[in-house]
């Protein structure tokens, strides 16, 4: 193998494949990440099994192909190598079949590398009914749910996020038990068969953080695992197996108490109280309605109190006194973008559900925390 | 104490006098910020004894002034809760002489303080002489010289900054015994006695950090501390007790080896050269001089090796192979602001200094590694 490139293309998808490679894995091959040569252009592969990442160079991004070749390379190292080359193309040559050069006209790396037959025959499949998605679309998908899995390994199903398709209706659904996000979108097109999965969330967040224009992705999905498409990319995760929880349930429908108010004030509110309640077990904040004045308030016994009012379009009458999950409320009304909210409320140990006025698409949705 | 101010005032002091307050204390009222307010202004001062921060912010910046006072603040939360503040102008009341009533229109804190006549009587001294220094300038000393302090509490005076006057010559020194740092400038003024003490390294690289233009300091200096006088600040930390070793003697005059180089090709050589020795106890990358060609390599047993060829002007035609930490060596080049540097020596065991080509004043000095 022997190539000269541009050191911003290369480092871009090696940078990209590296997020396959996991700092628990015990399988020295899988630290590696696969470089092939051939004449459509460079392959560059990493996994470590449960995700495989690929990504494409195409032979006319390259400057230069001197010999076709594969080897592994090291992952460790070779991302801060390629940033730190003194200069804007690089060489790259395959010396005695184990080492690898990296060279420019002063400068030269001589890396180890691993045999390219250790490494596992990963199969990255294609379905013959892709479903289309926009890639913005997608990434405010995945930025609006994905936050509410849980991180908890007991229960691994909640781990995943749940992506449900029914016909040109897509529904995305997240939770760890004391709290879940929704979000619905419509496609452009109608999908034969239903999907209902699971998608491994710390996979998904890190294929949201690639999405960087509004080209399609294409989503291959299987029983046991999904292949997303974008730009130059594979990118393949596991499906996590089991029932997710009927979560339709959940969410109710009418509600008693119908808050509409800004979220920027809210979230300053709830921001401020927050700040007595910075320890990792006791981040309540208690909200009191009292007609149209919604009180926010926290104490930490040997800090203080803190107590905020807002001036709300409220249709109820009766009081609520309810306390929850600071940091929940806060991740929740972050992935509201609008400013016009709506709080939903049936009572102190009832749901609360948090939406925009306008956009029906997402609904977020926490559990009242009992501090009586 | 009830009084009215402008948050960003009120803030850029309680941080400033904040850095004053130690993780390890364990003395209850020195978690406090000491709030005094009489007809001058405010005085805010904090303390772990050893360093003693206090700010004066004068009366015509208040913007109201209803009733003089003074208090203990628990210092954990409040840089939190000013900032967080929803308006600009934020109120301040003293509540039944042990709490304090922070608030806004809407938003009201609450926080329990401590008792004044517990907090410990901190002596601020200024001396008859004071000493003056352009603020920029000092910044620069601290910045050039700060670095090289030692961390082991096992020798405590090379935890600090050697600061010695003669005359007119001020003379700052750091090392920690593998490498030594000195800096030399021309005060405007003689001095009339000596000096020559050691401030912890720590406190001079805090107050290093609130020089932020270029009124001059006043630095004030007694047989166990110091005082700077800068802005509406007064920063006065204790000295280190005990001789400063005599360190004229290890920087040498003569060298066999004077290499001529630019800074940014050397440091990019070295950066890359570091890549390859990543653990914290292994850096060390080797030079070799081979009349004008200067090659910096490194490897790392499993990963691979790295070579770069520097071309540099060198008077001596004698063959040179040194090792030293990649990581000190970076240090002290980057607190060269030129490109043109000297690169001096004599031998593979002896120190290695490094110097700007037009600076005589800044000094970098660090000890070779022996690989064999």
């Amino acid at each position: 193998m022997k190539f000269t490139i541009e050191k911003g293309i290369f480092l871009e998808n090696l940078t990209y494949v590296s997020k396959a490679i996991s700092n628990k894995n015990i399988i020295p091959i899988l630290n590696g990440i696969k470089m092939e040569l051939n004449d459509k252009g460079l392959y560059l592969t990493a996994s470590d099994t449960e995700l495989t990442i690929k990504a494409f160079i195409e032979n006319k991004k390259i400057n230069q192909i001197e010999k076709n070749g594969i080897i592994i390379i090291q992952s460790k190292y070779i991302l801060d190598i390629i940033r730190k080359m003194p200069s804007d193309i690089i060489n790259v040559e395959v010396i005695d079949n184990i080492k690898i050069k990296i060279y420019t006209e002063n400068n030269e790396f001589n890396l180890n590398c691993m045999d390219p037959s250790e490494y596992p025959n990963l199969k990255i499949d294609e379905s013959k009914n892709p479903i289309f998605i926009n890639s913005e679309l997608f990434k405010n998908i995945i930025n609006q749910t994905s936050f509410a899995v849980s991180t908890q390994e007991s229960r691994p199903l909640l781990t995943g996020i749940n992506i449900k398709i029914n016909g040109n209706i897509l529904e995305c659904i997240a939770t760890d038990s004391y709290r879940l996000a929704k979000k619905t979108v419509e496609l452009d097109n109608n999908f034969q068969e239903s999907v209902n999965i699971v998608v491994p969330g710390k996979n998904l967040i890190e294929f949201e953080k690639m999405l960087d224009n509004k080209e399609d992705i294409e989503l291959h999905i299987f029983n046991n695992k999904i292949l997303f498409k974008y730009k130059n990319l594979l990118f393949q995760t596991n499906l996590l197996s089991g029932t997710y929880p009927d979560t339709s349930t959940l969410i109710p429908t009418e509600f008693k108490f119908i808050i509409n108010t800004k979220n920027n004030d809210f979230t300053g509110a709830i921001d401020r109280a927050a700040l007595l309640t910075q320890s990792k077990d006791r981040n309540i904040v208690s909200m009191k309605l009292n007609n149209n004045i919604l009180i926010v308030s926290s104490f930490a016994v040997e800090v203080g109190k803190v107590e905020e009012q807002l001036v709300v379009d409220s249709k109820v009458s009766d009081n609520l006194d309810i306390s929850f999950s600071s940091k929940y409320m806060l991740e929740a009304l972050k992935t509201i973008k609008d400013n016009d909210i709506l709080i939903l409320m049936n009572g102190d140990s009832k749901p609360i559900v948090i939406k925009s006025v306008k956009d029906e698409t997402l609904i977020q949705l926490l559990l009242p925390i009992k501090t009586y």
